[in-house]
């Protein structure tokens, strides 16, 4: 069943997704008159989506899922992502959603709103940020006033204004489930009186059917570097706008808790944002590799034969081709390694549940810096050409940039490492972790000196170091983690491959995996010294002077 | 006389150039009927630099220069191209043609094009790149016929294509002297037969008045990723465009010592273009700096007072700003040492004009590495607001993309820095270098460290590594070496900021040098295993497989 699923979607992804990449790059989400649109082939390749049944993969059966391990949905994504990165954003915010009403939701509102977005028929949203409130989530000041009598009674009315809410808008479903983040009156100021309301852009009537457009809209898309295909809005929530005159939301969980309710939803979309570093990296690869065999430019220096080669047989091309595989291969280890804690977890592992939410930031932060450093290289390994945008590597380096970014940035990533997971069980969460990469890669110097440098790392954060300077060294330590834990599963795949598993890999692997503890292992043993160095010197000047 | 000129064309770039760049970027260059058509405001903008003398700062006097040191001339354009990097790509352009005129010509042609290209009503070109010919010149096929008979007897019909011509077509000047390269007929197959021609887009009649239009034109523009105000030309010379049917151009120097003269004029513009990765890295500095200044998110972490701050007070934050500043620094301070060298190889330094050559590479490649990385910080810096292309952040990512890969590719500044200048006095002109960084550096560990690792990497490469694992290691070498000169040349700036110079700086250059030692130098340390490891790993695996 995985390989038919896997092939299933892989045909999907290839056959209908990928070539609308660039079409959405180059004419992108329109709003007009409130409505968004996609360019042609959005609806029937997301309508075959949704047909085929590949929203439902990891979903609760209880609601039209199919109750599949969340390795196999990371599966579906990536395919998808790879494709199209820019439109995977829709139904990964789907899922978001659903995780959301699932772990919080009443039974009523589960039934109510999870068959659908189970199913794709509907989407969802998640409206956090407004613009005072970015990373910090406890400012945000749209308002939730309760209802007390009439056809809406016991819901809420909500206000204000939402901004970056990725796919937002638009018209492939039938209907939108925003989840939305407000305050109801009286709540304590910041994180502490946040409530998740669950907003439809039509209302659902008790038989499921649809009913009046709720007042909410999108009142304007963002120009963006990348992922044009993906309409981020600004919304607007109750302002009148001439459908309804109220948007009517209802609670979601307890209230003032809503923060909680969003870090559900937010801990899967940072594993799927993770795995768009994957995503965009595989397909800068793909197409790396494949200009490089086919673009002839110089003889292979020192060679009796003048005649011009490959360029793939050029050696610095071929350490670049080798290098976006590496960290491609190592992202996606991680990836999968952390996707299989989730499912332990699920199964009562309490141990790769925690273990998995260590594994979270290092995954997010990491995966989409190396989706950065991969596309790069692949519009290097173009050279000229590369900048051209009808090449395609430019989309790519453009698409990625957005990854560290959303989702809480990296440097937020960062600092749950070096504050929350850190912290977690005394400790032992983060040093078991690390303790297994230093005995299962003993025999890998290289390796498992890094593991020993983490764990030293970290206990002189945990033991000695001020916040400020586990804050100031959390972006370089959190990269080291990550390589270890890559390195690390590389490993084991390297081990797995010499034992007989997967001998179409028997070829690259190797190299692949060598490459990566040989090369990148000590590259991330360079920034020990930025990890230890403390805060002192970043405030050894005022701002005026940094400033200067 | 100094400052007068670092104040004067800073308030040129400032209040004249800056205000260009977005719209150029939004704008963009435009191809009608073949004549390319800037925004408004660039023919003013640049009237302006032409008519203040900016373009004569260290020409030759004799032909109306003000023969002042190189290293001015590269303030003027480092000032021009933080203001507006695609629009100073079109005096780049230009200075690159005067000196191979000037090193090259003859003295009729030196009388007849130099004046106004020096004065900057006259722009230059540089036509190398063909389709099938981008790394490797000596590939390409355009045509050079002698003309026995005539009005043209003694010159040359120029036939062919050439792409990626930067500057090609546009009308802020009065005429465009193009240095094209092109084959005689029975010229040896290869770069060592190819000439230098000089094309002018209006004929120059001998009395200095402008002619018949040549047969040369602009065909098509490239849609890019960046420096979207730089019309990037495909250019056709000859192809009886109905501008009078037949392309004329004169030899410039020897027949078949074309390349030579062209590397006078990619010297230079190699030296300009790591200048780029500076300019574009101080933008995104000051920009970055102004935001985090501005922008108010979440309590300082740890402090008793709840109040939001600046995020410029964040460690994560301040930690990027730092590294910005520092990276800026350390290579702008490679650029000068650069520039100084070449002013004392001018003055018959012959070890300095030796040590000018091993330093270009690891100038234009490392300036170019740290341009876009100090962009995407800034992006990061942004957060959401980055990736939005109003703010602008956006934009230095984009721009700051093409130099890595234009003027040589990074991977080629690679080879040439361990094959030719490795080579040069018997290893001695790379290894003097180094010594002196070892020497000078003693008291800075790490420093010294980096130094001594550079110096055995480079006996390792000259005496024992075969070709293939030279260029393997070629490209994190190259950053260890640039590091290496860079952060001496800061410690050298702390030293006399210490002393008393620059009073100004005594704040932000310990800070920014320290980090520089402490933090860029031992990651440029862990890529001491990617330099050493030879290319056996990469040719472990057969294109097919690295493909699989």
């Amino acid at each position: 069943m995985v390989s038919a699923i896997v092939e299933g979607i892989g045909a999907l992804a290839a056959g209908e997704w990928a070539p609308l990449n660039r079409t959405g790059d180059l004419e992108g989400a329109k709003l007009t008159d409130s409505v968004v649109r996609l360019p042609d082939g959005f609806a029937g390749a997301y309508g075959d989506y949704v047909e085929q049944g590949w929203n439902t993969i990891a979903a609760p059966a209880d609601f039209g899922g199919q109750g599949l391990p969340f390795a196999l949905a990371t599966c579906v994504l990536e395919n998808l992502g790879t494709a199209n990165m820019a439109f995977t954003l829709l139904p990964i915010l789907s899922v978001g959603a659903v995780e959301a009403l699932f772990h919080h939701g009443s039974d009523a509102q589960k039934a109510k709103y999870l068959p659908k977005l189970i199913s794709g028929a509907w989407s969802g949203t998640m409206n956090l940020t407004e613009p005072q409130a970015g990373s910090d989530v406890g400012a945000l000041r749209t308002t939730a006033t309760p209802i007390e009598e009439g056809e809406h009674a016991g819901k809420y009315r909500i206000n204000g204004s939402k901004i970056f809410i990725t796919w937002g808008e638009h018209e492939l479903a039938e209907n939108i489930i925003h989840l939305v983040l407000a305050r109801l009156p009286g709540a304590p100021e910041g994180s502490r009186g946040i409530s998740l309301f669950v907003v439809p852009k039509y209302h659902v009537n008790d038989d499921g059917s649809l009913g009046a457009r709720n007042d909410l809209r999108c009142v304007s898309l963002e120009h963006k570097l990348g992922i044009n295909a993906s309409p981020t809005c600004v919304m607007s929530f109750g302002e009148g706008a001439g459908t309804g005159g109220e948007c009517i939301g209802e609670l979601v969980g307890a209230e003032n808790r809503g923060l909680m309710a969003m870090f559900t939803m937010m801990n899967n979309a940072r594993i799927n944002v993770g795995s768009q570093g994957v995503q965009i990296a595989e397909r800068a690869t793909q197409q790396a590799v494949a200009y490089a065999k086919e673009r002839v430019q110089s003889p292979r220096a020192g060679a009796a034969d003048k005649s011009p080669v490959a360029i793939i047989e050029h050696p610095d091309v071929r350490r670049m081709l080798v290098r976006m595989k590496a960290l491609t291969e190592g992202a996606r280890a991680l990836l999968y390694y952390t996707a299989g804690q989730v499912d332990r977890g699920t199964l009562s592992d309490a141990d790769a549940a925690m273990r998995a939410e260590v594994l979270v930031p290092l995954l997010k932060a990491w995966g989409t810096d190396i989706g950065c450093e991969v596309a790069s290289i692949g519009v290097q390994v173009h050279g000229g050409m590369g900048f051209i945008e009808e090449t395609g590597a430019a989309q790519h380096y453009r698409d990625a940039r957005i990854a560290p970014i959303y989702e809480g940035t990296n440097g937020i990533q960062a600092a749950d490492l070096v504050t929350r997971k850190l912290g977690m069980d005394g400790g032992g969460a983060v040093e078991r972790l690390l303790q297994d990469i230093a005995h299962d890669g003993a025999e890998e110097s290289n390796l498992a000196a890094l593991a020993q440098d983490c764990i030293a790392i970290g206990q002189w954060m945990r033991d000695t170091a001020s916040l400020d300077d586990r804050l100031a060294g959390s972006v370089p330590y959190t990269t080291m983690c990550a390589v270890a834990v890559a390195g690390w599963q590389l490993l084991r795949q390297a081990r797995a491959v010499a034992d007989g598993a997967a001998p179409s890999l028997a070829k690259v692997k190797p190299v692949t995996v060598r490459y990566f503890i040989d090369h990148i292992v000590p590259e991330a043993m360079g920034l020990k010294a930025a990890a230890t160095a403390g805060a002192a010197l970043f405030y050894a000047i005022d701002s005026e002077a940094l400033a200067g």
